[in-house]
């Protein structure tokens, strides 16, 4: 959306008009249950509702989903599933968390291997690539890479809301996420990870920095975690065997 | 806390400690009520509490908590209220609102004016304050500053938690928030600009953007958005007549 404003710089004054990144909130309803509300960019909002029910452990697959009702004007996506199931929601306000434990999540044993320089050049194609950020200075952005490019890419202002869009299409396009690499422009926080282990995602590559306890889960789940990932240097965390 | 870590650099490898930064779980109860779960930097929660409870709503000055009993160990904050009510929590997993609808909230009448010059080098001093972040790249930080000097700064990985950590501890001190400048590392979402506006803070300034709907939010309610402020520079979203 543009508007205009009043820039300042180096004490001049000029009216210039800007482009900004939108918000919106979307609830999901799955059955008759409200799940959540999300704050988000209101885009690709199918791909988000699917990603989010993977990543709390709703569904495991995009086929227990029959349908999919995204009501704009509303604000509000409608899921059935195929085998409607009692759906845990712990205490109002706390948000919806995985199902599953991460100490119950066995470990990821991928044998991929992907050289150092592969890494930051597909660092450098996903940077190049984000054009609403380059347009607003804001928003976020996660893609999945085989390795050899970038596959799927999608943004959003929510760290989070950007990985659940891009895992949503690797389900509803029935990609392989245990060969994929993760690439986020945000921090790495314990959530981020809890959701790659969900996805079975071997690497998981940020341009920003993790936090200490997201660290100690990659090293206990053996999934290689890159930090500050950015032209020609990067920090390895966990798991580092699987890079070359 | 800190791990030892491989960094790549220019095709160089090198094993170097580095530092991380926490991030920990707070679950907030308001007598009985479980009031909802937070991801924070496990620091200030006493601030984090009070800032929460007014931003939604639940209270609308320190003096009406009677206990804030925070429990390192269980991770739980426990508060009574001097005068307990019903606390409304809305839909299981939508997290807590502010109780009152932005619509009815009154306009920004303050009639503050500061140099713009002054922003900037407030944003600078801001800025160099930043310790947490200096020493492991991530987390957010947040200020008040009375137009003068920094006077309440704290930090969080989390945007909002950052400010709810200033508002918390401008309750407890008893500053007037509405003589303040707030300045924060992150981006404006409405989210932002609902507990700058509860705070009655007429001017917000963030090194970051903003989103198109927390810039009409502003305008609508005549507070002074800014973002974008590094250096030289800064972006006036709205209520420009404040900045001379």
């Amino acid at each position: 959306m543009h508007l205009e404003i009043l820039r300042m710089r180096e004490g001049r004054r000029e009216r210039i008009t800007d482009s900004l990144t939108e918000e919106g909130t979307f609830t999901i309803y799955v059955g008759d249950v409200e799940l959540v509300s999300m704050l988000c960019t209101p885009r690709d909002i199918k791909e988000l509702s699917v990603g989010f029910l993977f990543s709390s452990g709703i569904i495991d697959s995009f086929s227990e989903i029959q349908e999919n009702v995204i009501n704009e004007k509303s604000s509000t996506v409608h899921i059935e599933l195929r085998n409607p199931r009692m759906i845990y929601t712990p205490g109002c306000g706390k948000g919806v968390m995985l199902d599953t434990k991460v100490e119950s999540i066995e470990k990821i044993e991928s044998k991929m291997k992907i050289p150092a320089q592969r890494i930051l050049s597909l660092v450098a194609e996903f940077q190049g690539q984000s054009i609403e950020f380059k347009k607003t200075g804001s928003v976020h952005s996660a893609c999945f890479s085989d390795g050899e490019r970038i596959l799927v890419s999608k943004e959003d202002i929510g760290r989070q809301n950007a990985i659940d869009k891009i895992i949503g299409e690797a389900l509803i396009n029935d990609l392989n996420m245990e060969k994929m690499i993760l690439i986020t422009s945000g921090r790495v926080s314990t959530e981020i990870v809890h959701k790659a282990l969900r996805a079975r995602i071997p690497v998981i590559v940020s341009r920003s920095a993790p936090t200490f306890q997201a660290v100690k889960i990659c090293r206990e789940k053996n999934v290689t975690l890159i930090g500050f990932a950015r032209g020609k240097r990067m920090n390895l965390y966990s798991s580092e065997e699987r890079i070359v």
